[in-house]
Protein backbone atom coordinates (compact mmCIF):
# COMPACT_ATOMS: atom_id res chain seq x y z
CA UNK A 1 0.00 0.00 0.00
CA UNK A 2 1.71 3.36 -1.43
CA UNK A 3 0.84 6.37 0.61
CA UNK A 4 2.68 9.67 1.10
CA UNK A 5 1.44 11.33 3.98
CA UNK A 6 2.60 15.17 3.78
CA UNK A 7 2.42 17.04 7.10
CA UNK A 8 2.54 20.87 8.02
CA UNK A 9 3.90 20.63 11.59
CA UNK A 10 4.09 24.27 12.60
CA UNK A 11 7.43 25.78 13.76
CA UNK A 12 8.26 24.09 16.78
CA UNK A 13 7.17 21.07 18.96
CA UNK A 14 4.29 22.90 20.68
CA UNK A 15 2.66 23.35 17.28
CA UNK A 16 1.99 20.40 16.15
CA UNK A 17 -1.64 19.28 15.46
CA UNK A 18 -2.97 15.77 17.34
CA UNK A 19 -3.72 14.75 14.06
CA UNK A 20 -0.33 15.56 12.87
CA UNK A 21 1.47 13.36 15.65
CA UNK A 22 -1.15 10.29 15.06
CA UNK A 23 -0.32 10.06 11.14
CA UNK A 24 3.69 10.46 11.73
CA UNK A 25 3.08 7.06 13.80
CA UNK A 26 1.67 5.56 10.89
CA UNK A 27 4.97 6.00 8.38
CA UNK A 28 8.00 4.03 7.76
CA UNK A 29 10.41 6.64 6.87
CA UNK A 30 10.03 10.33 7.57
CA UNK A 31 11.64 12.95 4.73
CA UNK A 32 12.06 16.56 7.13
CA UNK A 33 12.85 19.75 5.56
CA UNK A 34 16.07 21.95 6.50
CA UNK A 35 14.52 24.18 8.83
CA UNK A 36 12.38 22.13 10.29
CA UNK A 37 12.83 22.20 14.51
CA UNK A 38 14.64 19.65 15.95
CA UNK A 39 11.78 19.08 18.67
CA UNK A 40 9.39 18.02 16.21
CA UNK A 41 11.01 15.12 15.85
CA UNK A 42 10.81 13.56 18.77
CA UNK A 43 7.41 12.56 17.45
CA UNK A 44 9.00 10.51 14.83
CA UNK A 45 11.94 8.45 17.16
CA UNK A 46 12.04 5.10 15.60
CA UNK A 47 11.04 6.08 12.23
CA UNK A 48 13.83 6.29 9.63
CA UNK A 49 14.89 9.91 9.28
CA UNK A 50 16.26 11.46 6.30
CA UNK A 51 16.70 15.36 5.85
CA UNK A 52 16.14 16.85 2.43
CA UNK A 53 15.56 20.41 3.05
CA UNK A 54 16.26 23.32 0.57
CA UNK A 55 18.20 26.46 1.20
CA UNK A 56 17.80 29.49 -0.55
CA UNK A 57 20.23 30.73 -2.36
CA UNK A 58 23.16 27.76 -1.34
CA UNK A 59 23.33 24.58 -3.40
CA UNK A 60 21.05 21.95 -2.07
CA UNK A 61 18.56 19.19 -2.64
CA UNK A 62 16.38 20.29 -5.34
CA UNK A 63 12.75 19.77 -5.58
CA UNK A 64 12.74 17.34 -8.24
CA UNK A 65 15.27 15.22 -6.44
CA UNK A 66 13.21 15.35 -3.33
CA UNK A 67 10.66 14.25 -5.42
CA UNK A 68 12.35 11.29 -6.59
CA UNK A 69 13.33 10.18 -3.23
CA UNK A 70 9.25 10.15 -2.56
CA UNK A 71 9.14 8.06 -6.02
CA UNK A 72 11.89 5.34 -4.98
CA UNK A 73 10.74 5.38 -1.20
CA UNK A 74 7.08 4.96 -2.30
CA UNK A 75 8.84 1.68 -4.97
CA UNK A 76 9.71 0.13 -2.06
CA UNK A 77 6.44 -0.34 -0.58
CA UNK A 78 7.10 2.79 2.29
CA UNK A 79 4.66 4.86 3.80
CA UNK A 80 6.49 8.16 3.49
CA UNK A 81 6.24 11.16 6.15
CA UNK A 82 7.17 14.29 4.44
CA UNK A 83 7.09 16.75 7.44
CA UNK A 84 7.34 20.44 6.72
CA UNK A 85 7.30 23.73 9.14
CA UNK A 86 4.14 25.76 9.57
CA UNK A 87 1.65 24.81 6.64
CA UNK A 88 1.53 22.53 4.08
CA UNK A 89 -0.61 24.05 1.98
CA UNK A 90 1.21 27.44 1.89
CA UNK A 91 4.77 28.05 -0.09
CA UNK A 92 5.63 23.89 0.59
CA UNK A 93 5.42 22.90 -2.77
CA UNK A 94 3.00 20.49 -1.51
CA UNK A 95 1.30 19.82 -5.41
CA UNK A 96 4.60 18.98 -7.26
CA UNK A 97 5.23 15.84 -4.43
CA UNK A 98 1.57 15.45 -4.37
CA UNK A 99 1.90 14.50 -8.52
CA UNK A 100 5.23 12.63 -8.18
CA UNK A 101 3.43 10.38 -5.84
CA UNK A 102 -0.04 10.18 -7.94
CA UNK A 103 2.42 8.80 -10.78
CA UNK A 104 3.22 5.99 -8.38
CA UNK A 105 0.01 5.14 -7.84
CA UNK A 106 0.22 6.07 -4.10
CA UNK A 107 -2.45 7.58 -2.29
CA UNK A 108 -2.06 10.63 -0.38
CA UNK A 109 -3.01 12.48 2.56
CA UNK A 110 -2.49 16.22 3.40
CA UNK A 111 -2.18 17.22 7.11
CA UNK A 112 -2.76 21.05 7.66
CA UNK A 113 -0.79 22.91 9.61
CA UNK A 114 -0.17 26.02 11.76
CA UNK A 115 1.41 28.84 9.11
CA UNK A 116 4.20 31.48 10.69
CA UNK A 117 2.50 34.18 9.85
CA UNK A 118 -0.43 32.80 12.40
CA UNK A 119 2.46 31.93 14.85
CA UNK A 120 4.19 35.64 14.14
CA UNK A 121 1.24 37.64 14.81
CA UNK A 122 0.27 35.47 17.95
CA UNK A 123 3.42 36.10 19.52
CA UNK A 124 2.79 40.04 18.68
CA UNK A 125 -0.85 39.59 20.42
CA UNK A 126 -1.76 41.06 16.66
CA UNK A 127 -3.78 39.60 14.18
CA UNK A 128 -3.90 39.29 10.57
CA UNK A 129 -7.12 40.79 9.74
CA UNK A 130 -8.67 43.16 11.93
CA UNK A 131 -12.36 44.83 10.31
CA UNK A 132 -11.74 48.05 11.50
CA UNK A 133 -8.20 47.90 9.68
CA UNK A 134 -7.84 44.62 7.41
CA UNK A 135 -10.78 43.44 5.80
CA UNK A 136 -8.26 40.65 4.57
CA UNK A 137 -4.81 39.30 3.92
CA UNK A 138 -2.51 39.07 1.33
CA UNK A 139 0.71 35.73 1.74
CA UNK A 140 3.25 36.18 -0.78
CA UNK A 141 6.86 35.10 -1.38
CA UNK A 142 9.49 37.02 -1.00
CA UNK A 143 11.76 34.42 -2.65
CA UNK A 144 10.07 33.63 -6.08
CA UNK A 145 10.78 30.74 -8.48
CA UNK A 146 12.43 33.06 -11.14
CA UNK A 147 13.85 36.39 -12.03
CA UNK A 148 13.13 39.83 -9.94
CA UNK A 149 10.68 40.24 -6.81
CA UNK A 150 9.63 43.47 -9.12
CA UNK A 151 8.36 41.38 -11.96
CA UNK A 152 6.46 38.12 -9.80
CA UNK A 153 3.81 40.53 -8.34
CA UNK A 154 1.58 42.99 -9.33
CA UNK A 155 2.32 45.81 -6.99
CA UNK A 156 -0.03 48.19 -7.64
CA UNK A 157 -2.75 45.53 -7.15
CA UNK A 158 -1.27 44.63 -3.74
CA UNK A 159 -1.08 48.19 -2.47
CA UNK A 160 -4.18 49.39 -3.43
CA UNK A 161 -6.08 46.31 -1.65
CA UNK A 162 -6.64 47.50 1.76
CA UNK A 163 -5.52 44.36 3.07
CA UNK A 164 -2.29 43.77 5.16
CA UNK A 165 0.52 41.67 3.08
CA UNK A 166 2.58 38.96 4.93
CA UNK A 167 5.75 38.02 3.01
CA UNK A 168 7.30 34.49 3.64
CA UNK A 169 11.42 33.98 3.16
CA UNK A 170 11.48 38.15 2.21
CA UNK A 171 14.26 39.44 4.14
CA UNK A 172 16.74 39.75 1.45
CA UNK A 173 14.09 41.30 -0.92
CA UNK A 174 11.97 43.16 1.77
CA UNK A 175 13.48 46.67 1.12
CA UNK A 176 12.65 46.35 -2.76
CA UNK A 177 9.23 45.09 -1.80
CA UNK A 178 8.32 48.08 0.78
CA UNK A 179 9.95 50.27 -1.82
CA UNK A 180 7.29 49.15 -4.45
CA UNK A 181 3.88 49.37 -1.77
CA UNK A 182 4.88 53.00 -0.91
CA UNK A 183 5.47 54.18 -4.74
CA UNK A 184 1.78 52.98 -5.14
CA UNK A 185 1.04 54.70 -2.39
CA UNK A 186 1.15 52.75 0.64
CA UNK A 187 2.17 54.93 3.85
CA UNK A 188 5.84 54.82 5.25
CA UNK A 189 4.17 54.83 8.05
CA UNK A 190 2.23 51.47 7.82
CA UNK A 191 3.68 49.11 10.91
CA UNK A 192 5.00 46.30 10.28
CA UNK A 193 6.41 43.20 12.36
CA UNK A 194 9.45 41.04 10.98
CA UNK A 195 9.89 37.64 13.25
CA UNK A 196 13.15 36.26 12.97
CA UNK A 197 13.64 32.12 13.16
CA UNK A 198 10.52 31.93 15.34
CA UNK A 199 10.02 29.29 17.35
CA UNK A 200 13.72 28.37 17.76
CA UNK A 201 16.08 29.49 20.47
CA UNK A 202 17.57 32.22 17.74
CA UNK A 203 13.88 33.69 17.93
CA UNK A 204 14.00 37.73 17.30
CA UNK A 205 10.92 39.88 16.76
CA UNK A 206 10.54 43.21 15.65
CA UNK A 207 8.47 46.07 14.74
CA UNK A 208 9.05 49.01 12.41
CA UNK A 209 7.14 50.48 9.70
CA UNK A 210 7.34 50.64 6.16
CA UNK A 211 9.01 53.47 6.31
CA UNK A 212 12.22 52.04 8.50
CA UNK A 213 11.99 48.20 7.00
CA UNK A 214 15.75 48.63 5.44
CA UNK A 215 17.61 50.03 8.65
CA UNK A 216 15.81 47.32 10.96
CA UNK A 217 16.86 44.82 8.99
CA UNK A 218 20.15 45.93 8.18
CA UNK A 219 20.52 47.23 11.49
CA UNK A 220 19.80 44.06 13.23
CA UNK A 221 21.45 41.87 10.93
CA UNK A 222 18.02 40.14 10.28
CA UNK A 223 18.56 36.67 8.40
CA UNK A 224 16.11 34.57 6.65
CA UNK A 225 13.65 32.27 7.58
CA UNK A 226 12.00 35.41 8.70
CA UNK A 227 8.03 36.13 8.11
CA UNK A 228 7.02 39.73 7.70
CA UNK A 229 3.50 41.25 8.53
CA UNK A 230 2.66 44.34 7.25
CA UNK A 231 -0.28 46.31 8.42
CA UNK A 232 -2.17 47.88 10.87
CA UNK A 233 -3.38 44.77 12.77
CA UNK A 234 -2.36 45.51 16.23
CA UNK B 1 -3.23 37.19 38.03
CA UNK B 2 -5.81 38.44 35.61
CA UNK B 3 -5.04 36.59 31.81
CA UNK B 4 -6.99 36.06 28.69
CA UNK B 5 -5.43 33.19 26.32
CA UNK B 6 -6.86 33.34 22.99
CA UNK B 7 -6.72 29.71 21.28
CA UNK B 8 -7.58 29.16 17.94
CA UNK B 9 -8.46 25.01 17.92
CA UNK B 10 -8.71 24.36 14.48
CA UNK B 11 -12.09 22.81 12.93
CA UNK B 12 -11.75 19.14 15.04
CA UNK B 13 -10.32 17.65 17.41
CA UNK B 14 -7.61 16.35 15.42
CA UNK B 15 -6.53 19.63 14.66
CA UNK B 16 -5.61 21.42 17.80
CA UNK B 17 -2.21 21.87 18.73
CA UNK B 18 -0.14 20.51 21.63
CA UNK B 19 0.20 24.51 22.58
CA UNK B 20 -4.13 24.49 22.54
CA UNK B 21 -4.57 21.85 24.92
CA UNK B 22 -1.68 22.32 27.26
CA UNK B 23 -3.16 26.49 27.54
CA UNK B 24 -6.14 24.93 27.75
CA UNK B 25 -5.79 23.15 31.57
CA UNK B 26 -4.30 26.18 32.85
CA UNK B 27 -8.45 28.20 32.09
CA UNK B 28 -10.83 28.60 34.81
CA UNK B 29 -13.60 29.30 32.12
CA UNK B 30 -13.38 28.87 28.72
CA UNK B 31 -15.70 30.92 26.25
CA UNK B 32 -16.51 29.32 23.03
CA UNK B 33 -17.89 30.23 19.64
CA UNK B 34 -21.49 28.37 18.71
CA UNK B 35 -19.88 26.68 15.69
CA UNK B 36 -16.69 24.99 17.56
CA UNK B 37 -17.02 20.95 17.00
CA UNK B 38 -18.25 20.14 20.14
CA UNK B 39 -15.47 17.05 20.23
CA UNK B 40 -12.64 20.05 21.21
CA UNK B 41 -14.86 20.58 24.45
CA UNK B 42 -13.52 17.33 25.69
CA UNK B 43 -9.56 19.09 25.71
CA UNK B 44 -11.66 21.41 28.10
CA UNK B 45 -13.10 18.79 30.57
CA UNK B 46 -14.00 20.25 34.09
CA UNK B 47 -13.80 23.99 33.20
CA UNK B 48 -16.67 26.21 33.71
CA UNK B 49 -17.87 26.57 29.53
CA UNK B 50 -19.85 29.18 28.21
CA UNK B 51 -20.81 29.19 24.65
CA UNK B 52 -20.61 33.05 23.19
CA UNK B 53 -20.62 32.58 19.70
CA UNK B 54 -22.33 34.52 16.80
CA UNK B 55 -24.45 33.53 14.45
CA UNK B 56 -24.27 35.42 10.95
CA UNK B 57 -27.27 37.05 9.82
CA UNK B 58 -28.96 35.84 12.91
CA UNK B 59 -29.68 37.75 16.41
CA UNK B 60 -27.06 36.70 18.80
CA UNK B 61 -24.42 37.40 20.93
CA UNK B 62 -22.70 40.86 20.10
CA UNK B 63 -19.09 41.29 19.94
CA UNK B 64 -19.06 44.16 22.62
CA UNK B 65 -21.43 41.62 24.67
CA UNK B 66 -18.49 38.84 24.51
CA UNK B 67 -16.18 41.61 25.27
CA UNK B 68 -17.81 42.66 28.32
CA UNK B 69 -18.27 38.69 29.39
CA UNK B 70 -14.42 38.52 29.27
CA UNK B 71 -13.81 41.48 31.49
CA UNK B 72 -16.44 40.73 33.57
CA UNK B 73 -14.46 37.26 34.57
CA UNK B 74 -11.43 38.83 34.26
CA UNK B 75 -12.58 41.23 36.87
CA UNK B 76 -13.22 37.83 39.17
CA UNK B 77 -9.83 37.22 38.67
CA UNK B 78 -10.43 33.73 36.13
CA UNK B 79 -8.07 32.68 33.77
CA UNK B 80 -10.18 33.03 30.37
CA UNK B 81 -9.44 31.31 27.43
CA UNK B 82 -11.28 32.08 24.52
CA UNK B 83 -11.40 29.05 22.38
CA UNK B 84 -12.34 29.50 18.71
CA UNK B 85 -12.85 27.77 15.71
CA UNK B 86 -9.82 27.32 13.05
CA UNK B 87 -7.23 30.01 13.65
CA UNK B 88 -7.20 32.60 15.85
CA UNK B 89 -5.50 35.36 13.95
CA UNK B 90 -7.45 35.43 10.94
CA UNK B 91 -11.35 36.83 10.68
CA UNK B 92 -11.36 36.15 14.66
CA UNK B 93 -12.08 39.64 15.89
CA UNK B 94 -9.42 38.82 18.47
CA UNK B 95 -8.01 42.51 18.39
CA UNK B 96 -11.15 43.49 19.87
CA UNK B 97 -10.81 41.14 22.67
CA UNK B 98 -7.56 41.53 23.43
CA UNK B 99 -8.08 45.15 23.58
CA UNK B 100 -10.97 44.64 26.28
CA UNK B 101 -8.78 42.74 27.98
CA UNK B 102 -5.48 44.95 28.18
CA UNK B 103 -8.03 47.68 29.30
CA UNK B 104 -8.96 45.38 32.21
CA UNK B 105 -4.60 45.34 33.10
CA UNK B 106 -4.72 41.85 31.68
CA UNK B 107 -1.91 39.38 30.06
CA UNK B 108 -2.91 38.28 26.89
CA UNK B 109 -1.53 34.97 24.80
CA UNK B 110 -2.37 34.09 21.73
CA UNK B 111 -2.12 30.37 20.82
CA UNK B 112 -2.29 30.07 16.87
CA UNK B 113 -3.73 27.51 14.79
CA UNK B 114 -5.12 25.43 11.54
CA UNK B 115 -7.22 27.57 9.32
CA UNK B 116 -9.91 26.32 7.37
CA UNK B 117 -8.83 27.20 3.96
CA UNK B 118 -5.88 24.78 5.09
CA UNK B 119 -8.35 22.41 6.34
CA UNK B 120 -10.28 22.79 2.90
CA UNK B 121 -7.28 22.41 0.72
CA UNK B 122 -5.25 19.79 2.63
CA UNK B 123 -8.96 17.57 1.84
CA UNK B 124 -8.56 18.50 -1.51
CA UNK B 125 -5.48 17.13 -1.62
CA UNK B 126 -4.33 20.88 -2.98
CA UNK B 127 -2.74 23.79 -1.70
CA UNK B 128 -3.56 27.41 -1.82
CA UNK B 129 -0.31 28.28 -3.32
CA UNK B 130 1.64 26.63 -6.38
CA UNK B 131 4.47 28.56 -7.77
CA UNK B 132 3.28 27.37 -11.37
CA UNK B 133 0.25 29.48 -11.43
CA UNK B 134 -0.80 31.01 -8.07
CA UNK B 135 2.48 32.47 -6.34
CA UNK B 136 0.72 33.94 -3.48
CA UNK B 137 -3.07 33.49 -1.49
CA UNK B 138 -5.61 36.08 -0.64
CA UNK B 139 -8.16 35.58 2.37
CA UNK B 140 -11.12 37.76 2.45
CA UNK B 141 -14.18 37.57 3.89
CA UNK B 142 -17.87 36.98 2.30
CA UNK B 143 -19.29 38.72 5.13
CA UNK B 144 -18.74 41.99 5.80
CA UNK B 145 -18.96 44.21 8.54
CA UNK B 146 -21.07 47.16 7.27
CA UNK B 147 -22.78 47.75 3.79
CA UNK B 148 -22.41 45.41 0.45
CA UNK B 149 -19.76 43.17 -0.42
CA UNK B 150 -19.30 44.74 -3.77
CA UNK B 151 -18.18 48.10 -2.09
CA UNK B 152 -15.94 45.99 0.72
CA UNK B 153 -13.17 44.91 -1.49
CA UNK B 154 -11.23 46.56 -4.16
CA UNK B 155 -12.30 43.96 -7.04
CA UNK B 156 -10.41 44.82 -9.89
CA UNK B 157 -7.06 44.83 -7.83
CA UNK B 158 -8.06 41.28 -6.62
CA UNK B 159 -8.54 40.09 -9.64
CA UNK B 160 -5.76 41.36 -11.15
CA UNK B 161 -3.00 39.94 -8.14
CA UNK B 162 -2.93 36.11 -10.57
CA UNK B 163 -3.29 34.63 -6.92
CA UNK B 164 -5.64 32.57 -5.78
CA UNK B 165 -8.86 33.91 -3.41
CA UNK B 166 -10.30 32.31 -0.09
CA UNK B 167 -13.95 33.42 0.84
CA UNK B 168 -14.58 32.58 4.44
CA UNK B 169 -18.00 32.56 5.66
CA UNK B 170 -19.05 33.50 1.95
CA UNK B 171 -21.87 31.19 0.88
CA UNK B 172 -24.70 34.01 0.74
CA UNK B 173 -22.34 36.65 -1.26
CA UNK B 174 -20.34 34.20 -3.38
CA UNK B 175 -22.82 34.51 -7.15
CA UNK B 176 -21.95 38.47 -6.17
CA UNK B 177 -18.04 37.57 -5.58
CA UNK B 178 -17.86 35.82 -8.51
CA UNK B 179 -19.73 37.79 -10.93
CA UNK B 180 -17.24 41.05 -10.17
CA UNK B 181 -13.91 38.72 -10.16
CA UNK B 182 -15.03 37.80 -14.30
CA UNK B 183 -15.78 41.33 -14.96
CA UNK B 184 -12.70 42.23 -13.91
CA UNK B 185 -10.78 39.86 -15.92
CA UNK B 186 -10.69 36.03 -14.15
CA UNK B 187 -11.84 33.25 -16.46
CA UNK B 188 -14.86 31.56 -16.14
CA UNK B 189 -12.96 28.04 -15.85
CA UNK B 190 -11.09 29.20 -12.99
CA UNK B 191 -11.03 26.35 -10.57
CA UNK B 192 -12.94 26.72 -7.24
CA UNK B 193 -12.73 23.91 -4.06
CA UNK B 194 -16.09 24.66 -1.53
CA UNK B 195 -16.08 22.66 1.94
CA UNK B 196 -19.27 23.16 3.67
CA UNK B 197 -19.10 22.67 7.75
CA UNK B 198 -15.73 21.22 7.44
CA UNK B 199 -14.88 18.54 10.13
CA UNK B 200 -18.24 18.10 10.60
CA UNK B 201 -20.46 15.06 10.30
CA UNK B 202 -22.29 17.19 7.68
CA UNK B 203 -19.11 18.01 6.23
CA UNK B 204 -19.79 17.97 2.02
CA UNK B 205 -16.59 19.03 -0.60
CA UNK B 206 -17.70 20.30 -4.15
CA UNK B 207 -15.33 21.37 -6.82
CA UNK B 208 -17.09 23.53 -9.46
CA UNK B 209 -15.58 26.68 -11.36
CA UNK B 210 -15.92 30.19 -11.19
CA UNK B 211 -18.54 30.10 -14.12
CA UNK B 212 -20.69 27.49 -12.20
CA UNK B 213 -20.73 28.85 -8.61
CA UNK B 214 -24.09 30.00 -8.32
CA UNK B 215 -25.60 26.27 -9.52
CA UNK B 216 -23.63 24.55 -7.16
CA UNK B 217 -24.22 26.65 -4.26
CA UNK B 218 -27.99 26.96 -5.48
CA UNK B 219 -28.48 23.20 -6.56
CA UNK B 220 -26.95 21.85 -3.26
CA UNK B 221 -28.30 23.80 -1.12
CA UNK B 222 -25.25 25.21 0.52
CA UNK B 223 -25.24 26.86 3.46
CA UNK B 224 -22.44 28.77 6.42
CA UNK B 225 -19.87 28.36 7.83
CA UNK B 226 -18.54 27.43 4.70
CA UNK B 227 -15.00 27.92 3.18
CA UNK B 228 -14.00 28.56 -0.27
CA UNK B 229 -10.78 28.44 -2.26
CA UNK B 230 -10.67 30.30 -6.17
CA UNK B 231 -7.53 29.56 -7.98
CA UNK B 232 -5.70 26.45 -10.50
CA UNK B 233 -4.00 25.16 -7.24
CA UNK B 234 -4.62 21.46 -7.84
Amino acid sequence: MKELIIIGAGLGPQSITLQGINELKRADIVLYDRLLHPGILDFARGKELVQVGKTPYKHCIRQDEINDLIKKCLSEGKIVARLKGGDSTVFARSIEEIEAAEEMGADVMIVPGVTSAATLSAKMRAALTDRRTASGVVFITGHPKNGEIEDTYNWKALAGLGLSIVIYMGVKNAPRICRKLVEFGMSELTSVMIGEKLETEQERLFRCTLGTISETIEGNMIENPATIVIGDVG
